[in-house]
């Protein structure tokens, strides 16, 4: 029946009831898929509409429009040539489930970190000027996004380089967290102010009902006069001031009106302009639930019971938290497991939302003013804040701790969201700790001695997405303080030691438990542990290292050359970008699982033999 | 006559005439200081008054003020106990010429990056909220510094944590460069319709003028209300929006006025709120202009004509104008060497302000539109978009040329200004070129292949502050397309080779005139040279590198691992903050000149013959 190849070409001819069947389909599609593999449901299920409007006013193929984050990409996918493809979304050799510019020539920008969009819709429009060149820039931005500092930096830009980039600002009831800062009670009180249904009425009043929807052009030219007087007469001191023309607020499950409004953006061309889309994340998800044996439901899947890393930081920051201390998320308490100190006191946690560069800096300012600021971001937004860390934190030496969650490979999300990079990125920083916890009791300890004893230096410790089969209470049972030795896991007296970073060390004990050989488990980059270092500057011909990092700048470089002369291989994340797909596949496609670290040292083993003979 | 060591506490015995005094008496210090030492002088001649009738009103010690980069904080040094070290501003072992916590109890943040300061300000309010500690908390920063992505997203959370920090946004009629974005417009509209004489008059109107200076206590009351319809009676939307109060503007040049508003500001305590102060930069530069046998004028010092790397890349983009490119600079057209390229061609440049994340976007954005994007930024600021770098440029794999101007050691400008990081935290990253050229010809030619070809891999240029003795006609007649091999810039049969990375190879090759070794230049970090990583392979027993950059995942790590086996030394910025300094002296402290080269080599040497004996 449809076109599935270029969907979005056959979306001006249908009327807005087929609009309305094609929503319900896209959304059981997304609802099934995501059931299979994982991804965003709610923030998809927000945009349906809003992206069928926006395919009826605006061509993907020859306008540019830029989604920003892109986890709310799925419609657009769906509707530019991906429909049967969508059945792969996440997974390994499957479409990404984000924007990717060399997946698809609909996707403009590629994205994953939040808020970049405005800045690459900038990008376009000078592009487009030099080369005099006309068409649409849109960048289609969430609430959530919107008020990180590179958004805000470029929203600043638009007016004043004559640009007519138009923002559809997607404002939502809820988000990761829920939205944080003044831009946000300013469109929530927007939303309450003009009341939509009212405003509505209003319209409805000067025109002719029947008329919507028939003669779209003369409707809209009565239209807009109607409109300046009723829905945007009242200047938005916010964006007059940025010199942007703001539209709105319009629902955004209407896609009558959302065209109604696109158009107006469209038509406006003196400047820029931001439409501002009311939307309900999950929208549609009720209908859903009626069907329970269709749908399933789409809870998190129950096949991994295990106490997760971040949880376990939740609950040791929770039994802990009548220290001194107070804790930094950029909108994840959830993601991040600080949810389980809010609910325990709600006072230990400031959520700044995505402001990643300032969250860093307003720590280190709240170390100096005496209370010890813990510091909970992912490793891949972490690369967001690390001038603020270089500049704020470890020049001025100040105290705090840093946890990097999602350390090394992510999985699904994929390369916008691997965290590969920190013990590179860190390791050049002077005056700063890296630690490596070995398990989960291991990452509780950690955080439990630094904020008892709260070391001078300011103290980063980066864990993978891992998960212990231990319960909570064992974890807070055997809390106590520890130092920062490596740990001898296996010893022999054969001379192959074989270090690994944190608890890929687990994956090695396991592999290597038939080798006669000795395996270190290296708990901390900053410091060094000097006494293995000396031990294996003595004792060690051969050494091996496994660090789920890239290879570049990672651990195994400070190995080579502080002991120079040994036989030394390395095993990590080598010098290129990584893609999606499970975990257990990508440690796989990396050589970090447990097989390829057997065929790794055998492979040595046999190269030693051969020498030998 | 002054207590010098804490000034700041006779300044409310004085009376304006006095304080006028002491104005012009700290602008001659800071000129004389600064016609020796170099520095900032505009900027800091233009907050002497402020900074004067703020420490009337706030107390430096217990209150909390932060200055924002803090290059203007000269007169709050000479107030706060620093009147005699002032005179080694930016010398080795001297004062900073930036706030710095270590050197006294009243630099409560240290700076140098922009933009900082408001999420430090956040920072200790948080703390003192956690610490039921009231202070005031005061953030000084110009209208260049105050559209940082940073300070946006700081101002977003103002309101929202229910703080009470205070603004001072220090507006002056020029910047380092002007300043940019509409916010910038916006501040201009206000600075000119609220015209400040008018409203100054409409004040005295409302009051005995007699009384002013008299019981400041009374007539503030009495002015409260005046003050309320006449000055701030018409909201600014923008910080109206974000929940912030706003008060202005007024004459930063009048102590009088400044101190009324410097008293409301501080009596305001529902929530925060900004104080627009309207400065000149420079200010009272013209009466020392009058007396230049006092002042000598503070021209740029002469001693060195020679052409600057910056401008070298000025004149060769100026001189390939017609190809298809444009540049991006982060508020630095001067600095950078751009305005060369801007006076012959105004369009080949855009100067977003100093938001650097936004730019490396903007720029690969640029890209996929089809114009070559030349980022122009400093080393140490590149750090602020290593994100961008990353997420945006190098995994998307887009084209695009990135310029590092003050990598190495800067001087006087300090830690904070160093750009010894840049090889550590690019070499990390996939799917990007590293290039490090040898002297100002070769920087020349490479920015000459590179926007001649359009590399398609994300290409990023390393170069210090350097010089060269060669005139820009010779640089340009022989402007060529060159490859990225290493060179061999001395051949021997020893086999002891030298590496050393980019311009400190002219170092390394007059310090190593007399001895019988090889020298390599470095002028590619990524790729290498397979040619050359081969014949050290084959023939280098002994191999020392140079690398102007933090050991800590430089270069030299890479040879390390490379050539492991092999008897390899390393010399570069050991794993700690650099001071202030000379170029010179700095370059000596880490052994990076050539004395120190030379005895380094002749240590090496030495402990091989030992080996051999």
């Amino acid at each position: 029946m449809m076109n599935e190849e270029h969907l979005y070409h056959d979306l001006y001819k249908m009327d807005y009831e087929q609009l309305d069947l094609l929503a319900q389909k896209m959304r059981k599609y997304i609802m099934e898929t995501v059931y299979s593999n994982n991804g965003h449901l709610a923030s998809n299920f927000g945009v349906v509409e809003l992206t069928l409007a926006l395919y009826r006013v605006f061509n993907p193929e020859e306008d540019v429009v830029i989604w920003d984050t892109s986890h709310q990409s799925y419609v657009h996918k769906l509707l530019t040539g991906r429909w049967e493809e969508f059945k792969t979304l996440r997974r390994m050799n499957g479409i990404s489930g984000f924007t990717n510019i060399h997946e698809s020539k609909y996707d403009k920008f590629g994205a994953g970190h939040a808020g970049t969009s405005i800045s690459a819709a900038l990008g376009y429009f000078i592009g487009d000027k030099c080369n005099d060149k006309k068409r649409n820039i849109i960048s289609i931005i969430g609430d959530g996004a919107f008020t990180c500092g590179m958004a805000l930096e470029s929203l600043n830009q638009l007016k004043y380089m004559n640009s007519n980039v138009k923002i559809i600002l997607n404002s939502n009831d809820m988000s990761i967290s829920p939205n944080v800062g003044s831009l946000s009670t300013m469109l929530s009180k927007i939303r309450m102010k003009k009341n939509y249904k009212d405003i509505k009425k209003n319209m409805k009043d000067m025109l002719n009902d029947s008329e919507i929807g028939q003669d779209l052009e003369l409707v809209l030219k009565r239209l807009k006069d109607a409109v300046k007087y009723t829905i945007y007469s009242e200047p938005i001191g916010f964006f007059e001031d940025l010199g942007i023309k703001y539209y709105g607020p319009v629902d955004g499950h209407n896609i009558r009106d959302l065209e109604l409004f696109l158009r107006l953006l469209k038509d406006h061309e003196d400047g820029p302009a931001v439409l501002h889309v009311l939307t309900t994340k999950g929208k549609g998800f009720e209908n859903a639930e009626k069907n329970p044996d269709k749908f399933h439901g789409v809870s998190k899947k129950t096949n991994n019971q295990n106490l997760s890393y971040s949880k376990i930081v939740g609950h040791t920051l929770s039994y802990i938290q009548k220290e001194n201390f107070i804790t930094f998320t950029a909108a994840m308490k959830d993601g991040t497991g600080l949810d389980i100190l809010e609910k325990t006191n709600p006072n230990k946690i400031i959520d700044m939302g995505i402001t990643e560069p300032s969250i860093v800096t307003t720590a280190a300012a709240t170390s100096l003013a005496g209370v010890y600021p813990v510091v909970d971001i992912y490793s891949t937004f972490m690369q967001r804040a690390f001038d603020s860390i270089i500049h704020d934190v470890a020049l001025q030496g100040i105290p705090g701790l840093y946890l990097l969650d999602r350390a090394g490979l992510v999985g699904e999300d994929g390369p916008t969201h691997h965290g590969v990079f920190d013990i590179s990125y860190l390791r050049l920083i002077p005056q700063i700790e890296i630690l490596t916890p070995l398990n989960g009791q291991d990452l509780a300890n950690m955080i439990y001695t630094s904020v008892k004893e709260k070391p001078s230096k300011p103290r980063f410790i980066r864990f993978p997405k891992e998960s212990t089969t231990k319960t909570v209470d064992e974890i807070l049972l055997n809390l106590k303080n520890i130092n920062l030795n490596w740990k001898y896991i296996k010893t022999s007296n054969n001379n192959t030691y074989v270090l690994a970073v944190g608890t890929i060390s687990n994956t090695v004990k396991k592999a290597l438990k038939d080798y006669d050989l000795n395996i270190i488990g290296v708990r901390s980059i900053k410091p060094l542990d000097q006494y293995v270092i000396n031990d294996l500057k003595e004792n060690a011909d051969k050494i091996i290292i496994y660090e789920e990092n890239a290879e570049k700048g990672g651990f195994n470089e400070e190995i080579y050359k502080l002991l120079k002369g040994k036989d030394i291989y390395n095993y990590g994340i080598k010098d290129e970008f990584i893609t999606h797909g499970s975990r257990k596949e990508l440690l796989s496609l990396c050589g970090l699982d447990e097989q390829s670290i057997k065929n790794q040292i055998e492979s040595i083993m046999n190269i030693n033999n051969k020498k030998v003979k």
